[in-house]
């Protein structure tokens, strides 16, 4: 392959590497279904890093030029003619990297930063058979709109387990979202002006600061420490700026995997009274929960706490399931919301959900995958202190660890991993400002994997 | 029961009436399951119209207070003491009536005004096994997220069948959504800013009007005639206001049922270019189509058409999905706020339908549901003539017919289909400032009903 990438450019290599190649592919005419070189001979033939071609191959897949097939490598896409000016145009989706991990790409890469549990881990016998058992029931699921608060058959389950967590959410606080992101985008868009500011946890979650960009809101970032978010740092905020709510995951953070502290909850709570903030406590790992945890919407006798949950984590993404809780009054605005920009949830969805949770398949395989990730996290733990990694805190339960090598920069740690077909999430996709830093997103369900091992122990520093 | 409903009052009888009931429940013990007095004998009792009760009882659901129960009637939810102070309060939802039709209520009411066919006509056996299918196949299905322009093979099948109508969509101009009314939100939220003007039909779809007021964007409206909007009224509107862009429904329109004259549809194109306009082209109804057909995203060559489809209508409510077409820059931008706001759509449900294409069962039960509403259609048509009906426009496909008996208010109808079990949209619902009007829209699918036929001759005018 003859391409003539020039280092000089303004251009990034990576846009360089996606157009010639897209004019490769026209100019050889090549066939739909034509395998593409594999990342590793392209990148030493053209003298580029791995991460440069996946991206490369990410772009053109996103645009549809290319399509990834299950551990074979990018393949031509069918009907690729006559979209020379076109192809790039959806850069902007895979372009930073954001939602590369969401784009189907070579198998062989261990995605060890993403945000979900191992295919091979679900609970797919269960899954499958609740869908069968809903294919064959009332056809109203299979056809019909789902009421606007959700259906009312899954929103009494949702307040039984919440009510096992003490949480007092009657049916009527509830409202089913698709999944905690759809959850954060009602509240942004029905409690925020643009111009309001908030505050979020630094690091957190990259979704929701893009949401808060996106609604034109300022965000002021708490430190997130081995207890919760840094209560010094808040204080002075909270009289200062007035912010209208915070953000924040009590459990396992995304992505240090720490959790609040009793003592942390409480004075948090006293802030937020004496400084009229309400809280927005995105609950989403709620189900692996191991060991006693600390929930502010536990302790809130005030209605201050809007509390998310999500099914999205603990047994699906695929059908986007997750729901709210807070006072009656905003649910209707949330609803009536909902229904504006979408006619509501999947009734489908919700029916399969409510039929996992009734016959505690869904509680069963929850546990299972709670057990699975305890032993996976020990396992981790040993081996990060073992090769000379500094974990920021213990998790206690969850997916993540917060971990770095003193010394070792990203770009170190990046290639390294790449060398093991590893990829990373970057420590900077989790600051609010993109900021440069030298942690990683380790998520330990991946890291028994022989190519994270590898990675582990080559990067570390025993 | 007693009840005390004052008339002079200016609450409003039914919050009057859904407070008592709600009181009386509490006073009363009712333990749950405890089941409420049927509609009829209320209103009896009461003096109240139906229609009123109807009301009442479809908040206290909303609030869960109550529950229906299939063709049986309301009762007394489970846990529904302490919420005196809150239960009114999703009543936002519920009470200004244009959700009512999407929360379950009495099964004994034919909803002759709703916007989808009934349940016995769907194609129950080919989807619940299409749904077998797929939780039989690859597991990504159940659990992965989607990328984020929607499921590369649904796409391809999409713009396989968008080629057969003569639409240019490449893959990579096709951005899945959940159903179009979520499209619609996309564009809204990308396209326009608070303050800009738009063009709406009038009559024309309710939900668009509240997403665009939601939105604080200002609506132009232009009368739906029986060939398309009024040009003679659009033009003056275009060159004095600038706006950014028309919704329309080329074909079968709701609620009237009209459809573009390739004239109307030619000129209008021509207009767009001269005012740069962009015209959003909501083509929900397509797979009914029944004879020729205009489309504007057929004409466009300029690519100033977003074109908008749906499964929603002829297949399932429940699965949420619908697709958009535009040029791929803009794909890329909604795209990245479909990431945003909710990480994308189910994977799942795209995986049933891109299956239901493959195997062709889509098509035939699209084919199947479009022969029997052509059946229904003319039927309905023949008997409205003969009950002394006025229609607005004899629809060459679709499920609406929009219709009005001269002289007869819509009070005075409701009243009589009501009495005939039957549930009636009020025109008033279409108009973009809710105006009174006379015309109902009417879902031939329903009019063989014997409460429909009943209606139809009790308020005509033979």
């Amino acid at each position: 392959m003859q391409l003539n990438l020039d280092r000089s450019l303004g251009t990034p290599l990576v846009q360089q590497l996606a157009e010639q190649l897209q004019g490769w592919i026209a100019r050889q005419r090549l066939r739909p279904g034509a395998r593409l070189p594999s990342i590793r001979s392209l990148a030493k033939g053209q003298g580029v890093s791995a991460s440069c071609v996946i991206e490369a191959y990410d772009r053109l897949v996103a645009s549809g030029w290319l399509v990834p097939r299950h551990g074979a490598g990018f393949f031509v896409a069918q009907r690729n003619t006559g979209l020379a000016d076109d192809a790039g145009s959806v850069w902007s989706v895979s372009g930073d990297g954001r939602w590369r991990q969401f784009v189907e790409g070579e198998q062989q890469l261990l995605r060890l930063g993403c945000g979900w549990l191992p295919l091979s881990w679900r609970a797919e016998a269960e899954l499958a058979h609740a869908i069968r058992q809903v294919s064959r029931g009332e056809p109203q699921a299979l056809f019909d709109y789902c009421p606007p608060q959700g259906l009312a058959s899954l929103r009494m389950q949702l307040h039984k387990g919440l009510a096992q967590l003490h949480i007092a959410a009657e049916p009527e606080r509830i409202l089913t979202t698709q999944g905690a992101s759809h959850a954060l985008d009602l509240l942004v868009r029905t409690l925020l002006l643009p111009g309001d500011t908030v505050l979020v946890e630094r690091p957190g979650y990259y979704n929701l600061f893009n949401l808060l960009r996106q609604h034109g809101v300022h965000m002021l970032e708490v430190p997130r420490t081995r207890t919760g978010p840094d209560l010094a740092v808040l204080e002075p905020l909270l009289a200062e700026h007035r912010p209208r709510c915070l953000f924040i995951n009590s459990l396992y953070q995304n992505p240090t995997g720490t959790s609040l502290t009793p003592k942390v909850a409480h004075r948090l709570l006293e802030l937020a009274r004496a400084h009229d903030l309400r809280i927005i406590e995105d609950d989403l790992y709620a189900d692996f929960q191991d060991g006693p945890a600390t929930r502010l919407a536990t302790l809130d006798s005030e209605q201050r706490v809007i509390y998310l949950g999500s099914f999205s984590k603990t047994l699906s993404s695929s059908l986007r399931v997750g729901y709210l809780v807070a006072e009656p009054d905003l649910i209707g605005r949330l609803a009536e919301l909902k229904m504006v920009s979408g006619i509501g949830t999947s009734r489908f969805a919700e029916q399969v959900i409510h039929q996992m949770l009734v016959t505690g398949s869904y509680r069963k395989s929850a546990q299972r995958l709670r057990l699975r990730l305890g032993q996976h996290r020990a396992a981790v733990l040993r081996q990060l202190e073992a090769c000379g990694w500094e974990v920021f805190c213990e998790p206690s339960g969850g997916m993540f660890a917060w971990a770095r090598v003193p010394g070792r920069s990203h770009a170190a740690l990046e290639q390294l991993a790449l060398a093991n077909n590893v990829l990373l999430t970057p420590g900077s996709a989790f600051d609010p400002l993109g900021r440069d830093c030298d942690w990683l997103r380790i998520n330990v369900a991946f890291g028994q994997d022989t190519r994270a091992q590898a990675f582990f122990q080559l990067a570390g520093r025993p």
